[in-house]
């Protein structure tokens, strides 16, 4: 999928929303779980959320880690998922969120892992070992590395504000990633709990995407991120996981999915 | 496991070799590929790997990205091949070399993946995002994170020696994660090839375990390393992947893995 073709679904739907799908089974109402083996459950509530807010989304972010954490039939699941996604909601842009970051010949087995095994459009990658960790990623036509530049959570001033040549640490890394990569293959993470930093973030890099984080459960305002963060293409996308996923724990959560999803991240701004 | 566990079973085996176990498919000689498929393949390759060599080393460290790369049946080859080592090698340290680093809940969940889905030791993490990522990691007790403060790969250099508060971010790194850890439950990842500073290293972090990669395939002097890098308690896991893996192509592969195994990072150093 181009960034193009992104730019073109964001105008269609009206929306830059992207939902993260984060499944703890905990969480999933109880009506799902009955009868069901942990996997199934994972499995079913992925596919009834999907079916609920597909028409209000751009993007599905599966979190590989609330699948790997079920073992082999949570990857199973995992499959499952991204299979009912392509089958049944067709432009949907798919993003493993994984933070996958290590050295040129692993680099190259999790792109294998990711883009070709499972068919994500899109990975996420934690830069601390170099501009090596992403290359492999670059190769793939139609593919992006969407690289970890400022994250949202409590700890990221712990070293993302680190300085190298006069500039923090996450300028640092995106400047050097946008020398080995175009707007079609490189996105960045940009913490939406930092928006005021968002406009100064795009005067440095006003092309690429942005997937960003921490709306609703992280205390984000989807609409500050896209006044501050949107550029002529879109230029984003505006995730949230928690707030749609577990709108309710009742038997109408895929209802209460969809209207939050429905008022999450509209594109363009209404006054 | 405990530190003075895995000191025990340096002293007692002459060796702080930690064999890495990154099976790649095209690279695993025709005798052991021949008449399997690609997961038995992986599976009897590590068979046969972890045969020759654990009465010459401490630890195995899977990297997880070359089984993620065969999908579940690669997962399914890492299960077998962990559970292999836990049932024939009691004694021997397992590290999932997973580089994972993520927010806090996403944290938890890998650590279930690590900790207890599969029964490994210690994990790397990639420190990018802050403290947060390892603390879900430090519940576990006799469990390791290791984290990713200096790597051995050319473009480490691009973030790592970022500058905060007067000192380079590979330092600030180890300095933060030692605040929140133990020696009991943190060890740092130390790439061999900048030997030379493992000596300023141990002057702030004198107590920890470090996981050092590069030497061999990537030109590291394991002499070099345990002469700067070992402490009071050894101190040091060497780490060989490729050198040992690929010792040979031929029949007597397992042989020469054990021979290679035999000669690296003995203990204490002989004159």
């Amino acid at each position: 999928m181009t960034e193009d073709q992104l730019y073109s679904a964001i105008l269609e739907k009206g929306t830059m929303l992207c939902v993260g799908l984060d499944p703890d089974y905990s969480r999933i109402p109880e009506c799902v779980r009955r009868g069901r083996s942990v996997s199934e459950a994972l499995v079913e509530f992925g596919r009834r959320i999907v079916d609920a807010t597909s028409p209000r989304c751009v993007a599905y972010k599966p979190n590989l880690a609330f699948y790997e954490a079920y073992g082999l039939d949570g990857m199973k699941a995992l499959d499952l998922t991204v299979g009912y996604i392509r089958d049944n909601c067709p432009g949907q842009f798919l993003i493993a969120d994984a933070k996958r970051g290590d050295i040129g010949n692993t680099a190259r087995m999790y792109a294998r892992s990711l883009f070709e095994t499972f068919d994500f459009d899109a990975v996420t990658v934690s830069p601390y070992m170099g501009t090596e960790t992403v290359l492999p990623f670059l190769d793939y036509k139609g593919k992006f590395a969407i690289v970890v530049a400022l994250s949202s959570n409590p700890s990221s001033a712990d070293f993302q504000t680190a300085v190298k040549d006069g500039k923090p640490l996450y300028r640092v890394v995106m400047e050097k990633m946008m020398e080995i990569s175009t707007p079609g293959n490189m996105m960045f993470v940009v913490g939406a709990t930092k928006a005021a930093k968002l406009k100064e973030i795009r005067s440095f890099c006003p092309d690429n995407f942005f997937l960003v984080p921490g709306v609703g459960a992280q205390g984000g305002s989807d609409r500050e991120v896209i006044a501050n963060g949107s550029n002529a293409k879109g230029g984003l996308l505006v995730n949230s996981s928690r707030a749609v996923l577990y709108a309710s724990s009742g038997e109408d959560f895929a209802q209460a999915a969809a209207s939050v999803a429905g008022a999450t991240a509209r594109y363009p701004l209404l006054p």
